[in-house]
């Protein structure tokens, strides 16, 4: 069986185990601080221990770094990595607001760059985005690929939960050039959306990304024919380390960008 | 026939009309300057057009203030006003990033408080969310409203999409005090998802939004008890006049009010 297999399947149990959980008083009961930091939630918890089960089950050879459980050997020939955000948008989730995925993506090497399968499911609707490495990216059976035409509206998506004044104060030029900024609380999706052509920018400079909200998303908007570059305007890599933080811009074309990296002065 | 039927049904029909249109290159095809100012699209002009040709079917006895079509007398002898953004989030609905709505509203003086029912319907999901004056709040059968307890994550919805230099500097304490801030890019339904409990504050200073995208939204989020003020924190209300702009804060609760109000320093 391909990792984009176990993936895909994996996140479809996922989708089947938390669509009626969304929303409700349960989901939010607080299972402890996990691996990342952040306070467990029980859908984030149902929605791990899915995909850790179902990849026992298969004995699937890897080792899995995970949002809320770390770093678990399942094997000691490992194949990869299999880098989990069971649950990316979790507040989304918890207060029933649809915008919250599933992120799974499997990396050879201990670097974003060797990512070769990336799913991300949209929990709410079902849709499943999901890209091998030179082998393109999907919506479902559909093949996607970002916005290169002008588009009508240009829409700037912008993560600027918990940024500092002085972050705030160089992203303005953003919010003032464009009238349709956008940030919908799920990073993984959001690149997803992105690589579908539904947002021509997609920008997150907090340093605070974790390779977890990002590896499937990273790989499905590069397969989509994205642009996504860090800080220094260098095309993002990292370790898979789950206390690396990334900053990163994501652009559907060379004029956006261009546009874009002008207005933050990068 | 009751005017909230008049308005569930004709919210009804533009959901039939424009679901498969979303997204769509047709979508986004340029109809002219409407009477808002913006320019219409065929996705707006297709939705309008259901209204129109709804009301004007049961001679419903009104005066439609809409955002393309402008005033439109339908009778002689009105009851009141239909106030109508039969596609709000239209750059939304032209790119097919699911969020977007039809807002109808009707109101028996030329004032927002004189409105006495309000239908706002996701068109993604087809969710209809109405209120009546004194009637309560529904999500399709169910009644809802605003979030009272504590929440396990505070969502705080802020419009920033051009935004000049000042207000974003006012508005950066809550970029930095809030993990989860949202701009999902649909005014009607952002407040309808706020009466539904998924928001606890929902904030748009930036005097831009007009009365047509605001009176459905408007009820419907009073009646499921949310607090919406001015931007000198009286009690929003306005006459309908499509030139009219407005600010305002929705809050969930008097001590969210009081912290959101702080940091803007209202």
């Amino acid at each position: 069986m391909q990792p984009i297999q176990v993936l895909r399947e994996a996140s479809r149990l996922v989708h089947q185990n938390v669509k009626n959980l969304a929303g409700t008083k349960a989901a939010g009961a607080d299972h402890g601080v996990g691996a990342g930091g952040d306070i467990s939630r029980k859908i984030d918890i149902v929605a791990e221990k899915t995909v850790l089960d179902y990849l026992k089950k298969i004995k699937f050879d890897c080792v899995v770094l995970g949002e809320e459980c770390g770093r678990v050997e399942l094997s000691k020939k490992p194949k990869g990595f299999v880098i989990m955000d069971a649950i990316d948008g979790s507040a989304n989730a918890v207060r029933g607001l649809p915008f919250f995925c599933c992120s799974l993506a499997f990396a050879t090497e201990n670097k974003l760059s060797s990512i070769t399968a990336g799913v991300v499911t949209d929990l709410s609707s079902g849709d499943m985005y999901w890209a091998t490495k030179g082998g393109g990216a999907y919506c479902n059976k559909k093949k996607i690929q970002v916005h290169r035409e002008k588009p009508v509206y240009k829409i700037v998506g912008v993560n600027v939960s918990g940024a500092k004044p002085q972050l705030v104060k160089r992203i303005q030029p953003l919010f003032e050039n464009s009238n349709h900024t956008r940030h919908l609380g799920a990073n993984a999706l959001e690149l997803a959306i992105f690589a579908r052509g539904m947002m021509d920018v997609y920008i997150d400079l907090r340093e605070k990304i974790r390779v977890t909200d990002m590896a499937a998303g990273y790989l499905i908007a590069k397969e989509a024919g994205g642009i996504i570059l860090d800080q220094k305007m260098k095309p993002l890599d990292s370790d898979l380390a789950y206390e690396t933080r990334l900053s990163f811009i994501a652009a559907s074309s060379d004029e956006i960008l261009k546009e874009i990296s002008k207005q933050l002065k990068m």
